[in-house]
């Protein structure tokens, strides 16, 4: 089967879930610019969660742009990657109203943690499918930003009991990491008939 | 006509019901880990709702792509399935909300019901359409699963009114024996060409 | 320009319209059956304007099949289809909810005859640029669903400061009128090579 | 990379806006026609909003269309382009419910402009790709509209703290300027075999 309708269905997950997190914004009742004061924590955690599912969306329409055919372990462990993304909404809008007090920074760093696992998961699923050679494994390489991330969310969950504005400096860090342009997928393709055996270069 | 937009449209719904059913996860006031304890019974019901829309978008995904042509009473019979699917998120939230109390684990199993009576009715407007020798035909059998999962909502939904407990050991059962990787449609493409007469495998 | 996505957009639009209507349908804080007894007029106002929705998709989905191309004027025509229809939502909310008094009853008309309209201008539009000898323009005929659809939801307007139960009379019939399947594209696709210069058949 | 799943996700994102705006018209208690008068200014603010998403879908599926294949920098623009418009709920609801006061009518405006810088970006970014001489560029020419709309809403910025309705009539301005039909690159398709180097031809 091809990739075409997972596409769809993502997509339609991913733009519903990066759209409702703004209903978490809440119209203020007043009409006063200071009345939006008190809303830049919702705000800031609103950026962030759109920056991280834009983050996946990106990876993942690269991904299934070199994948040829999926089955019903892709479709089940994109569903599961779409759970995680799906408590996006709630985790953000958790963390934003309290001001990023512990247990609330701690639950987004969970969820983006399970979210970045599953994605490790599908990943691994499809290569399984496509094999050692194909150009999704070759472009993956030694996949240093998918390991280093878990690491990352992590020491946020954690810190966030100690200090909530580490957490943070490390879930911004890794947004930061993927944000900057990743050629993986794309030096794979281009080099594809030259089918270096080695990994493939990572920026 | 193709299936393509009748994809395209089922996709756009079954993305919406299953990313605004997180909605019912309210954002709790209190910024403590103690304060998600609540929420279980939600998150516990968001769980098996996003499984059993999986299961749909799923099954849905690989009949349609046997599926060569539709006409005006498979566009209905479509419709019809998504109408029950839209009441998800009401029941789901309901039950939630009322820690698993007779009457919404009634409801939930009425709704889950409903649509397993839709999918099924769908299914056979399809094949009446494809012909009894289509791939469809020949995959789905003697469908066991699908007259499987009828027998015990009504069980849940009777059992609800006794002990609520025992309806969910059935709701979760009957997602259970769908989430056994079902290869039938795999299979009958695979073995298409050999156009074995008998029924299709039933795994 | 091609009509994939136009059809891609409204199909989004659709489903979300037909699915956010749900949410009018608040959870009940009680747990009994009775609960669910005030509940009836918001679904019953649901189920309608589920059905009406369904129509337009399936309606939409005929005409842009066979439409070759799409210019500005279309797009436009197909946003103001659109823009009446998202008030769906708000007319039957308002109806539902107030156990179908004569402002919201005569509210919920006014939605149904101004998307009736833009839809008799929006296949207007398409037939204009497709010519009088296009599929679609012998398909559709003389119309006369869609010229008595705004004559019953008129009768529906004003019947609803005299007795509202006949406007429901009068938009169940609507759906009713259109529900008989409507098989003048498929014949008139049918039909094609012969050329009848005749007007389509009207079921 | 082609340009289907760029169209695709857009296309979600964008109709989830211009739906759930809609929600922001809160069903009234009341059910005389009476109660319907204190929503006008919402309703207002919806109509404009939704014909200004109307107009950002129609000018980026013209867009879209005359381009070949993006990359990393155009799938982050058009998220940048995504992300201002989701604001538009919030910001529409804002002005909505406060009747066009000082702040609220800024903050409009300020949503406003970031997005069309943003769909001035992404341009700027297509058109670094496909090169100077793409249809894309000559369609484009000295875009007038594109330059003209930020000085009207920092205009419409500024007026907001002196005289709200000026700031309509200039918002409301800048969607008359688009929604007179922009032929540009529809023109610039037609003529593309004629090659003219020189700047497209503006309405």
């Amino acid at each position: 089967m091809g990739t075409t309708r997972l596409e769809a269905f993502s997509d339609g997950v991913l733009a519903i879930i990066i759209t409702i997190m703004v209903l978490e914004l809440k119209v203020p009742h007043g009409a006063e610019l200071a009345d939006l004061v008190p809303l830049w924590p919702v705000f800031a955690s609103y950026v962030l969660s759109f920056v991280n599912v834009g983050i996946y969306w990106n990876n993942h329409h690269h991904m299934l742009h070199v994948t040829k055919r999926v089955d019903g372990a892709v479709l089940w462990a994109n569903l599961h990657l779409l759970f995680w993304l799906s408590l996006f909404p709630f985790v953000t809008g958790w963390m934003g109203e309290n001001h990023f007090e512990s247990a609330p920074t701690a639950a987004y760093g969970v969820a983006c943690l399970m979210a970045a696992i599953a994605y490790y998961v599908l990943q691994a699923v499809i290569i399984r499918r496509e094999g050692r050679d194909s150009v999704l494994a070759r472009a993956v390489g030694r996949d240093l930003k998918g390991k280093l991330s878990p690491v990352f969310y992590i020491g946020g969950i954690v810190a966030a009991f100690v200090a909530p504005w580490i957490s943070w400096l490390l879930y911004i860090s890794v947004a930061i990491i993927w944000l900057v342009p990743d050629r993986r997928i794309e030096h794979a393709l281009e080099s594809a008939p030259a089918a270096a055996s080695s990994g493939a270069p990572i920026p």
